[in-house]
């Protein structure tokens, strides 16, 4: 599947929030005791062919690399325990780009309004291609990596979730049904900070030895 | 459109927070400089046809009694000098009834978390069928009303809102495109309140003297 399919078949994205203990600290927030997620909206999908995220004027602009699933069928009500009915609910799997407008989030969270807007401005999730499913065998074993101008800022392994996947979509299923096309942004490891205009991102995943060529990023 | 139509053609429902005075009062909530929103997600659409609002445990289930919009095509960075042009992006209407689990939601202000669980269980969002443009005017002279059991909760004229159409989309616009299909709710006047299981509520809309069949809602 071609990202630009995965934008056009994608009706929401749910994303954890605090899901590594090193991210967390480097932001002084609060360790959550159980996961909790929020909306972007599938309007700021920015496919590989799309150009560069835009830098609204004002906005202290941050990346956090994350693994996203692409859901495969619906899951509803989805018990924790059954953690290979969790697995098999997905599709396959992307690399993306959770742009946050890191000032108006702040501002928001003090006033204790909706992050919607900090999260969902046209062109704040870059996405990399469609990650077959067979090409990660373990999900909860493969490094998330990003680079800013070659300079590396983000590298760690999504065995440092908190919460892994089965609880995040037991979670999210208990509130809202996860739909077919569904994307679920799982959280982002330590390294996030600022990017300028002309900064350029690349991000990806590595599983074992191997770079995943579907899930390279680069992105203005 | 039949509103099991609305609900498949829709891909964000974007929602303005704290749009009538009275309201803002009732919950002690501080008065907006500029319009803030919010997204449920497309999946917590409640069609006519298809039974009550779920009363998910522990909460305390408010309704939220709403002017619905219906987009026409997509609106990017529209300026709110034209308010033409805002009016004629809208398709249509409907009534809505944004559910809310409060007590979520006051401890997601509280930690400066999402509200995005608080609003966005599965049936939170009973729409009504859609109401043909030509049937409102002026969607800025209805009266809104909602009942519980038969006794009158909410019943106040969308004059009252704080900041009007034209604005509402073009804050939206200039973060994220408004596309066709999706539904933006304008906020809810004062009187919200709880309803507990077995309640049934009525809402609708009247535009001068006439009561506008389409807009009406009954859900348990
Ligand atoms: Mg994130
Ligand atoms: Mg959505
Ligand atoms: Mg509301």
């Amino acid at each position: 599947m071609a990202s630009h399919n995965l934008a056009r078949s994608c009706r929401k994205v749910v994303c954890i929030g605090r899901n590594y203990a090193d991210h967390i600290k480097e932001l002084n927030n609060v360790r959550p005791k159980k996961p909790f997620f929020f909306l972007k909206p599938s309007s700021s999908i920015l496919t590989p062919d799309q150009g560069p995220v835009l830098r609204p004027k004002g906005t202290n602009l941050h990346y956090e690399v994350e693994l996203a699933l692409i859901m495969g069928h619906n899951l509803v009500d989805h018990p924790e325990a059954d953690a290979q009915g969790a697995i098999d609910s997905i599709a396959g799997y992307a690399i993306a780009i959770d742009m946050t407008a890191r000032n108006m989030q702040e501002e928001a969270k003090k006033k204790g309004i909706p992050w919607t807007a900090a999260k969902g401005f046209d062109t704040f999730l870059p996405i990399s291609h469609y990650i077959p499913k067979s090409d990660i065998p373990d999900p909860h074993d493969v490094e998330l990596w990003l680079t800013v101008n070659g300079e590396e800022r983000q590298r760690d392994s999504t065995a440092l979730m908190l919460f892994r996947i089965p609880r995040i979509l037991s979670e999210i299923s208990r509130v809202m049904k996860l739909e077919e096309g569904d994307i679920v942004l799982t959280g982002t490891p330590k390294g996030v900070g600022p990017v300028q205009v002309g900064d350029v991102m690349r991000a990806g995943v590595r599983v074992g030895q191997k770079e995943l060529k579907e899930g390279d990023i680069e992105v203005g």
